[in-house]
């Protein structure tokens, strides 16, 4: 009963996190033009295949040292070599799912930043790298026991660095594996020009990207709480904080974004990332504060990163995942220390090795994978294929083809 | 394990009806035109977040006596002042969250009849202000013990007054102050003209209409069921109840509005809020007979109000939420009798007291809000901003910006 | 407690198979054009609660002899003459919620097959008559006693028919009764030239066909995982088998569909079609077989019927519900036996004579039900109305009703 209570709980948080996948989508949809909707959708359901195939013959092992091959071990409840066992009522094939749809996530992220020019296999190349091999390297040494990585911050920072459901795990590692491969496309045509000029690209639909926001903020209150992985270890708490996380980031990016609906539906998701880590230990005052500085923090970061630093990160994932996940995974020794109402058990210095550890790791293997596969493969578009549209290019249909018939 | 399935139930919940919000959002969306759909999307989402700190800070504890802002009580367990405690596993604190998001839904509510002329600033002050004092006011009247109004209620009619799911409590109250709201802003520009010519708007988008009636409907079933607050008081009646509201609800609004996409979408939605107070005492062929005679009450009350008492009242809340939520608050008192297959419990004058007071408390705080902000900061927008929409006036960007890339 | 928990259970599946309606809606307002959008939502929600009152009224009581009608019955617990009680908690009142969204399934499938074409009220009268009489005909037989099928399949086969999910009983039953009503209805006006030549029709909105797509794909794993119906039965198993169906249906679906989008989205669905039958007890690699065949089946199904075979099955519910779907049963007498992988409990045998039997009696009834309104009431819209489009004739209204007044 207890188990069943467990495969069901987990499933649920699965399904949630399911659904963040078309959230993705969706953000995507709404954020790029009318000409790349089409090859927005078709990236982020492939990319959720794709990844299942990786995680689940390489990925999940490489992280846990899992092997799923035998079927004994799969369907009787037998013990694995590495002391992993299928229980009964299949606890275990639920958790994998759980881990799966935040593994999936990785590609997921990138999708937005590298939206509008690359070219399709390639990047699901890139999506099979990443999912199968790089992620689950560094999930491994926090959320396992890889490389004795946790051993080694508590034996220098006192305590292990403590990340509840990925704002580095997940988010920060996704962000800056997005500015490597964002930085190896290169801009998108026109966008820069060469006397400095830089050329606005208008979103093509708001509404989608909003619904695009919804789905995502819903799917992850399974996200964080489902973190759990118990019902016995579920806690309200990481409930209230992701709501007050949420809350901040939507008021401070209506503030310091001067009621842009893009700025106020990615602020509700900046609070969220940056919640993530230490949503199981903040009081909600902290989690308020947490959430408030990331919906500013990814305002100016999108702006700064668009308009100076002229990086053509297409939806902003880079200061969405990216920085704001950096800032959670940091802020959660600061605001998960009891001297600030939080239940402690985290230190600043311990946060501050593991968050910088997933972001220095991510731009490296980032720079490295894309870098690869750019100068290998190649990973742009034809430029006609880009002027054309990816949906022309790739796909051969446009998103809205019955309007094409009556050009 | 047993707090642990209840703080799992209730987050669910909570899920469920944070979705709702999404689902108010594309609602008004494919109902307003164009040029007002950004700012029903904005609205939305900051509403929410406005209500989780006015509900936070100050709803909660005007409704139920709750200090959420000892550390300790959030964090430890302990039991502050009034008496209740925060038990481990944070029970209190996602039932906090699922609270919440009722409170949430009364500027959800609003938003909908306001919609295409009201400025930002003033409508978001009001919804600090229901959410902070006027909506917990009667909240904790009805479902805590404020002003001992229960005790008073079952003195003269013999049983206290029963909601179970907010039928008056949350959609009566947000469809009588939106009423006040309405009719303190007036009818959007050209709507009627002096001649009494009554000129029709179309909606935008009937697609999105629909999606964000979906939306409502499944969440619904979160918003009825897991006011029950725990998994030993859930009942599958309220389950049953709900849909058989729901699908007399959509076969009414079917016959009565002839095949009309926008009230055979909202015809669900007004069974749902007819049956809220009930479901947990009907019958289900009583919820069949109540969703029915909503469904028919909402068409029929959606054309007076517009084209009658020319009241502008854009998605038709007051009929939707008002009058179906009178409705429902009444009818519990007919169809929740033994003698008519309920379960008892009620009794038509406890419910008519309770219902009554409802509307009545409603319909002077919003004239009273919406009055005071009126003759103060202003609700309406510039007959200019008005014209050129909202989108445009207070987010300086449109639903599709690309397109207008093209003009 | 436990009981609470399996009403929980059973509906959180129902909330999300509910949601699965919606996913039918847009799957196909995605996918017919502009002026038939509207018909397609309204046929749904409509289809849903007509499938309700059949289903309570009539076809529960055909599939398990359970009689709603009492009072006493559903409110007190009291056990009916059949011997169903309805349990404290009201667990029979849930699972008749769940299997409702199963029934209604049935004329949401038939939906996307006569899109575009079909008259209103002879429609809404077949899923009655569908509802309450035929699918449950079948569903008794497989899932409860009816005509003791069951017994006569375990005395050939030497196992029962197993059908977890409903491959067959839901959609290899909807699919092919599609193709009767598909046939009995006739291509849509200008689709089959006399000269043999095949004019394309276009879908109108990709983005709107995907969020169908996602959103049916989250909800199945409602559908699917919640089948066990209770806490204790539930098993991880189903949900990863789900998952890896799905991803090879994707990955089948983007190699054969070379990259297009709907039979990509489609191609999801169509895995978990045919993993239904046998979630619980194939091997997630046989999963993967089982799904990778559905999504190629499905591609290449689809191209047949519409291309070669000239039959004008909008969405291709007949190769994604009837192909994929009787592939799923007879796959479940392979990949189920214990050679190879499974967990056993089946033979080849008795799979291929419960789906060959669900298979040709949905064929039969399929000619009978739309055949018998065809000659009678008549099922096709008038040549003038089609061309108007469903929206315009039958709702009076289009999907953007705004922009019809710029024109």
């Amino acid at each position: 009963m207890q188990v069943g209570m467990d495969v069901f709980f987990v499933l649920m948080g699965s399904a949630m996190v399911l659904a963040m996948h078309a959230g993705f989508a969706f953000l995507e949809v709404g954020t790029v033009r009318k000409k790349n909707q089409v090859n927005a959708l078709v990236k982020i359901i492939t990319d959720f295949a794709m990844s299942t195939m990786a995680y689940f013959f390489i990925g999940y092992s490489v992280a846990y040292g899992v092997n799923f091959f035998s079927s004994a071990a799969v369907l009787t409840g037998a013990t694995d070599g590495d002391g992993v066992s299928f229980a009964k009522n299949g606890y275990d094939l639920v958790k994998f799912f759980f881990l799966l749809t935040f593994a999936a996530a990785i590609p997921a992220i990138i999708s937005g930043g590298i939206a509008e020019r690359a070219r399709f296999r390639p990047q699901l190349l890139a999506t099979a790298i990443l999912v199968a091999f790089v992620y689950p390297s560094f999930e491994g040494m926090v959320w396992g026991t890889r490389l004795g990585f946790q051993d080694f911050v508590t034996s220098i920072a006192g305590a292990p660095f403590h990340d509840f459901a990925g704002s580095i795990v997940v988010h920060a590692v996704g962000g800056w594996l997005a500015l490597g491969a964002v930085v190896m496309l290169g801009a998108r045509m026109g966008r820069y020009r060469k006397d400095g000029h830089v050329v606005g690209i208008p979103p093509s639909n708001i509404p989608f990207l909003a619904l695009g926001s919804w789905i995502l903020v819903v799917g992850w209150f399974g996200f964080n709480v489902m973190s759990a992985q118990s019902v016995e270890g579920i806690t309200g708490l990481v409930a209230i904080n992701s709501l007050m996380a949420m809350a901040g980031g939507i008021l401070a990016s209506l503030v310091v974004g001067k009621n842009d609906p893009g700025f106020i539906h990615n602020g509700a998701l900046a609070g969220l990332v940056a919640v993530c880590a230490g949503s199981d230990i903040m009081h909600p005052l902290g989690a308020l504060v947490v959430g408030s500085v990331a919906g500013a923090l990814f305002v100016w970061g999108f702006t700064q990163c668009q308009e100076k630093w002229k990086i053509d990160d297409v939806l902003g994932v880079w200061p969405l995942h990216g920085m704001c996940g950096l800032w959670g995974g940091i802020a959660s020794g600061i605001f998960g220390l009891e001297a600030l109402g939080g239940l402690g058990g985290v230190t600043f210095l311990g946060q501050l090795i593991g968050s910088v550890s997933g972001v220095v790791f991510a731009l490296i293997c980032g720079f490295l994978v894309y870098g690869g596969l750019k100068y290998t493969l190649g990973l742009r578009l034809d430029p006609e294929d880009e002027y054309r549209g990816a949906d022309l290019s790739l796909h051969h249909i446009s998103a809205y083809p019955e309007e094409d018939t009556h050009a």
